[in-house]
């Protein structure tokens, strides 16, 4: 039944798995290996000072290390240079960022915001709350058969009244994966934005802005084995120079008097306030971490997984697998006549863990007429036994409920 | 010279402090204690799940453990429950947050806005913005002679279109304290709300928000010997529950439409997004460490370090002593006819880390007459012999310059 062999073996890397657990939850957060655990340790217990400010050598180093992180970032995502990079507390906030201060001069009245179906909360709500404020509309693309976003209908959709596109790169719930220069080039041929939010991309595949010919670029890094409260946006250079500030306070200020404050220019213009400085090494640890494997064997390796997982889930009549055959580290799934929190809590009784829920993506739920789906998702840390466990949870979930 | 004992024994705490190292740039940010860089590296090394969405065990028990430390911090602010808390990346985001949220629905054209000469750029810049927004203005409190806000000159300012006042429950230059509950009596005998900038007040003695009878408290843990990219909004729960979302995205949500999306109660609402986990668990293991301690004893500790610094730099012709004697773990001066920054780079080559600069204030630095100060600031883990090493430092710059 399952035949990939299993061409990473990387689970030693990480203290929080226990031998005998598998964790099916990465599209949620990924577990950290212990270079980035020890990255962070060290900031905090070698080396720790603040940045941008100091006189003293330490806080130099440690501005130094900051902006090194900062340069990682750019280079993990082919950015043209450090300063495209705002760092954010995650993909989140850098979406309300860009429906914020990219929408306050470029988003008016009578304006479109086009999203799709698939769409996580984050990259659905902040838009109709820039909407909202402008009196702008928003238009969905729906989908393919197979739950994919279809370009074909957006193609036909977009007119010259939407401002905006934003998609996600890969679903988070169904793993779909965009072909995100195609989309660009659809944005691109009314003159409209497009922002891709990369969370579920970057920990999976070789993901590269100038490729891709997007004009924002969002993601979080503890869905890449990084930290907690940082992620990054990209975005190019001469959209956040015209881009008003996010945040008042310290740091992102030219001059303050009480009459008149000027601002710094990108990226500090959208970091104001003492940054989330150890977060960010240890997102640079993380992203030497995924680098250090090869993002290609990475992809590889959860497609592998992907195939597995949906010929082991396929031998259950009572399953039906949702999302096209090959996404990206994620399968979506469902048991008749078993709500998917009774799949998981009986899963995880077997020390299987995998997510039940609407993945904070209601409106596909609303698409596929589902209220939840169970979900199980990969990470660089999972192997065939993983899939083993699924699928024997899966029997004794069958027998529970058969 | 330096007469105080010493009543605190905890550098050895400090890992990242090196023997003969005085670090005495607290203000801008604290070193962190083993127990909080053992429960960093414990939540990314053994416990780790995402909260609030797992059905298995591992993220229950994160669950209950980042709620856990929403419990802790409304403790240690004495505030009348968990729900009163929000977790933000600092003060900086809080204050935004209120400046955006609040003000949205409470602040009209007309209305104004009172602030304090010695504000920190983080509670005047997103002030500036608010007032922008809707065509309000701000009116500043000015200091007394020793650099104290001058609530005598705010009750005489204060009228009832000011609907908001904000201050620095301590000053991070001058170190001065306010008296919050006076202001909080000003400000509420006109309806204004209040809001106190308590970053410096809480690593330095006990706060509670019920005693100071203020709307509005924040502060971030970083400067609390905690984490970088976490802290907390305290609030009434009456002003949470009338105030929109901040941020959009998951986790804020109720339900989700393309036609309509209506939002979680507090403090979920103001918290888009996977929450810095991580960030929360440090934050409460910092509580309980300056708890452990005690913050009278930390107060009595730093008030004692701060009259020997006083006592030891007055014995310097050159040197400018600002702000009140009984300034709180601060000592903000200058050294006749060399520039601050000169200052804190000869300090540094005697191991001597103090800041040198605006500090976040030029308002303050305009009304001082000065582009920058030199400050030393204090935390649990410094001693007299610190203070010694500053005065031996000092003699250098003396003789350099002199």
């Amino acid at each position: 039944m399952l035949a990939a062999e299993r061409p990473l073996d990387t689970v030693h890397d990480f203290p929080a798995i226990p031998a005998g657990w598998a964790y099916l939850d990465t599209a949620a957060t990924a577990q950290k290996p212990r270079p980035v655990i020890d990255a962070i340790a060290r900031a905090y217990g070698e080396t720790y000072a603040t940045v941008h400010r100091g006189v003293y050598q330490r806080s130099a180093d440690m501005t130094l290390a900051y902006e090194a992180a900062r340069r990682r970032v750019a280079e993990f995502v082919g950015a043209g240079s450090p300063n495209e990079i705002v760092f954010v507390r995650g993909a989140t906030e850098a979406i309300n960022l860009v429906a914020t201060c990219w929408a306050a001069q470029q988003l008016k009245s009578g304006d479109r915001v086009l999203l799709s179906m698939l769409e996580h909360h984050s990259n659905i709500v902040p838009w109709q709350m820039a909407a909202e404020r402008v009196g702008a509309a928003i238009d969905v693309v729906p989908l393919t058969s197979d739950g994919r976003i279809d370009l074909d209908a957006m193609e036909r959709m977009i007119t010259p009244a939407h401002k905006m596109v934003a998609l996600a790169h890969v679903s988070n719930v169904l793993g779909s994966v965009l072909d995100g220069r195609r989309a660009s080039e659809i944005a691109h041929s009314v003159g409209a934005r497009i922002l891709l939010d990369g969370c579920q991309a970057v920990p999976r595949m070789p993901v590269d802005v100038a490729a891709l010919g997007c004009d924002f670029y969002v993601f979080s890094a503890h869905k890449l084995y990084g930290p907690t409260g940082i992620g990054a946006l990209w975005a190019r250079p001469e959209l956040l120079d015209a881009m008003p500030p996010w945040q008042g306070g310290g740091a992102m200020i030219d001059r303050v008097t009480f009459q008149r404050t000027t601002y710094a220019p990108p990226p500090g213009r959208f970091e104001a306030g003492t940054p989330h400085i150890v977060g960010a090494l240890g997102m640079a640890a993380a992203i030497d971490y995924v680098e250090g494997i090869g993002l290609d064997r990475i992809h590889a390796h959860e497609a592998a997984l992907v195939k597995d997982a949906r010929e082991a889930l396929s031998q259950f009549n009572s399953v039906r697998l949702l999302g096209p055959e090959d996404s990206a580290g994620i399968v979506s799934f469902t048991v008749e006549g078993v709500h998917p929190h009774d799949v998981g809590t009986i899963l995880d009784e077997g020390r299987v863990a995998i997510r039940a829920g609407h993945h904070c993506a209601q409106p596909l739920m609303d698409a596929l007429g589902l209220d939840a789906t169970a979900r199980a998702s990969f990470g660089v840390y999972n192997g065939p036994e993983d899939i083993e466990a699924l699928a024997r949870g899966l029997e004794r979930v069958t027998r529970i409920f058969g």
